[in-house]
């Protein structure tokens, strides 16, 4: 359809390379690792940001900030947390730039040299609890739930545009409460709150689970996660909510009085998604004509495109088509009316094919005289033509629609996409056929993990929540398990 | 009234400080230089972002995101620009950290060290016009208008809560054009956008003018800025729009095919408003009570206080306020019913004083049998007795009627302290007893303009828009000036 985009069967990771830049999301910039999230990228992320948003506000937190950078020592506070994060870190050390000597340019002034070194943070709660002690004196403080939407640095060695960048967007939430129960409670909550999000307004089915020991968030004693599956495959973790137990109230020193008259150390959460999900987004939906967006994110959700010859013709499509435009914005539909003079309505269709618009209308000569529109959905390129009367519900009931059948056409992938394994033959055979999410019996040893790891490169996603008593034999020790885990692939 | 608060007529800088952390808008963190920015002081620049937001919407701008890290070379590419810029920059010289060998701690890795150091955005034309190049080759691309929200890093060694930061908040707006007058037209746009947003969500009055050459934007042909005046007499930049020239596009060799079939160098504007907006709003209002935030501004615009004894009083008066709550929701507007049994009406009308809230309500056994609640508001400490019938239209116009007054209020302040003056005695007289804007002649030349702050501490704060013919002679030199400028102390 002259997109000249890779198709998936044939290279599914430059398909998606392709598609992230010629839909104008996002490119690489001049700087190594770090992406520009262009305008229609960040339009989608704002979507986003909105609706988690508010899920957050509805369930008691409050946004705040904290400052981007981390004294070196507070990182090395808690143990498990630097050793996870000290491999990545961008850290500042000047604070000035000077003329040369020599004139030969700008240089680092090395007399304005930092007595401590600066972590641009990777996450922060070590910043975040350096504050609480402050904030924390007695249970009337608690509990304590606030979010960061920021940006963070991991020096990744090898990047991909919104799957894993030096530089990314994120919110963070940060918890603080009187007992292990509650702050359990929260990061339950909270899982809750991505998986809704994930397959309410990104329509992604996800699996909820929890991480091994070897894969938890470095200082957590529990990491709660969503995984998500693409179409190579390949799992996807989407979002993870850890359970901090009193390991940063001790590193940090935040206790409070209790209600019965004793002093304790606070109960932790954080947890946090990120513009990563974009990735995940474009990845489980889109097709070879490009992306396809569930309408509750998409940036543009119907185009008007009028097809016509000479002025006069266009100025009567667009006296017809105005009030319509007017009619969806009213119903709260983004609309787009693409009158440009400069491109022909073939070259308009590939575009919008290609950026994903849900829903593009095109009216033309035979449409005026019969009083229609011409009704296309992106998900199953199906038209209709819809007379006048009816056009606005019809769009609006279409928009919801295509949210139910995007979900429920990326549920039935990933359902076809879980395989129930019993040997470690069948296991490795399975990730090489079909890939995709494989059931299977472990022994709960970093071990046997580590050695299916290197053999496979399958990892253990997560161990579901509300697993059922299944007993079984680890596939690959024989020794007994409990119940099933979800390995994979992963990106 | 039992806040502890310095008083401003005592100790204006002294109160400012002691407000912000009282108030629980920020405080200073760990980390040199940065302030934490607390919920409630998150929540107005929240407001702040969704207004101007959807400003710069309105008027066809768009939301996208550049790196955080400007390479240092990008920087240098831009004289004016990197000497204005090198004194307060944080450098990144490295990517890793690790165990130190004599097993003292974490270390800096130095053999992670990088090939060219990276600088901490300070503001970000460098990376947004090496990225411009990219997505600019015709007079179709044209006019580029983007907006990124996102955080500054610039390394001052005074600094104070939101008026100066080491890190703070902001947007950025950087646009790109065709033609000369449509990037003088931008910058003039966006000076009216920041204008109405002072004047009609801050309650802020401000003038708006160009600054001389030396208070310009390091690479800008002309800066554009609205100037605000504090209690204490003392203007404050409360936002600037400028005009690039062709500098960043020769720069970064960004040029396109004209209409006309010529290439031409790309003309832009930048423009930017921060965190700093919430200072200046602090400073403009607020009294030794505390806060007094404009209705549009505020996180909470009406709080509710039940004055009962006992569990029976409290629930029969909840019953009555229920209604009354959901009324004030449904027409938009923020209230919170503070119930809370762990402290006494006083302290509650104390905080809410100290915060800012703008109408408080209180209803006791005397409302219940009357039928009628108690409104008070803050700016004026006035109360009223209102009916049940009207109170929600009642609090609806009151709220509106605050934000008039406030800034009413503001601008008779500013007005008042506007003062022309004849002759540089005078001029320093003024600026010594009453302070404010000082209206003046002056010549035109860097030189006097430097003694006059050399001398004085005064700064042109700017030169005002629409400027009649008024021809004068120099209060310093004598020599002739065409119009008056702007004089004032400046924070």
């Amino acid at each position: 359809m002259g997109k000249n985009l890779t198709k998936r069967s044939e290279d599914y990771s430059k398909w998606y390379n392709e598609l992230v830049v010629k839909a104008d999301l996002a490119e690489n910039s001049g700087v190594r690792g770090c992406m520009v999230i262009k305008p229609y990228g960040y339009a989608i992320w704002e979507k986003m940001q909105a609706a988690l948003d508010a899920m957050f506000k509805e369930t008691g937190h409050e946004n705040a900030y904290f400052p981007i950078f981390i004294p070196k020592s507070y990182l090395s506070k808690e143990a498990s947390h630097v050793e996870g994060f000290a491999k990545e870190c961008a850290v500042v050390t000047h604070y000035r730039l000077k003329n040369a000597e020599d004139g030969s340019g700008i240089v680092v002034d090395e007399t304005a040299k930092l007595e401590e070194e600066l972590i641009v943070r990777p996450t922060s709660e070590t910043i975040i609890w350096d504050t609480y002690r402050r904030w924390i004196q007695s249970y009337r403080d608690l509990p304590l739930k606030i979010n960061q939407w920021a940006n963070v640095v991991r020096w990744e060695m090898r990047t991909r545009l919104f799957l894993r960048t030096a530089e990314f967007l994120w919110q963070e939430g940060h918890t603080a409460h009187a007992t292990e129960k509650e702050a359990v409670e929260e990061a339950e909550t909270i899982l809750d709150i991505y998986a809704n999000f994930a397959e309410g307004h990104m329509a992604v089915p996800v699996i909820r689970g929890t991480k091994t020991a070897s894969e938890r968030f470095a200082g957590a004693l529990e990491t709660y996660c969503i995984e998500a599956l693409m179409q190579d495959g390949k799992a996807l973790q989407a979002g993870t909510s850890h359970f901090l137990g009193q390991n940063f109230a001790k590193a940090f020193d935040v206790q409070f009085d209790t209600r019965d008259g004793q002093r304790d150390h606070v109960w932790a959460t954080s947890w946090g998604v990120s513009t990563r999900l974009v990735g995940a987004l474009i990845m489980t939906h889109s097709d070879d004509n490009g992306l396809v967006l569930p309408p509750k994110l998409a940036p543009i959700q119907v185009v008007v495109v009028p097809i016509y010859k000479g002025e006069a013709q266009l100025e009567a499509i667009s006296t017809k088509v105005r009030p319509l435009l007017e009619a969806l914005k009213a119903r709260g539909i983004s609309v787009k009316y693409d009158d440009r003079d400069t491109h022909k309505p073939g070259f308009k269709f590939n575009e919008y094919e290609l950026k994903g618009v849900p829903v593009r209308v095109a009216i033309g000569p035979r449409d005026m005289e019969n009083g229609t529109f011409e009704v296309a959905r992106r998900d199953t390129f199906e038209k209709q033509v819809i007379a006048s009367e009816g056009i606005v519900d019809h769009i609006s009931d279409l928009l919801e629609e295509m949210q139910r059948a995007i979900f429920a056409k990326a549920l039935d992938f990933r359902d076809t996409h879980i395989t129930d394994v019993d040997s470690y033959e069948e296991f490795k055979e399975v990730l090489n056929s079909k890939g995709g999410f494989v059931s299977a019996h472990w022994d709960g040893t970093d071990a046997t993990e580590q050695r299916i790891k290197d053999e496979t490169k399958a990892t253990i996603r997560c161990i579901p929540l509300n697993s059922v008593s299944d007993p079984g034999q680890c596939m690959v020790s024989g020794k007994p398990s409990p119940y099933r885990v979800i390995f994979a692939k992963a990106y």
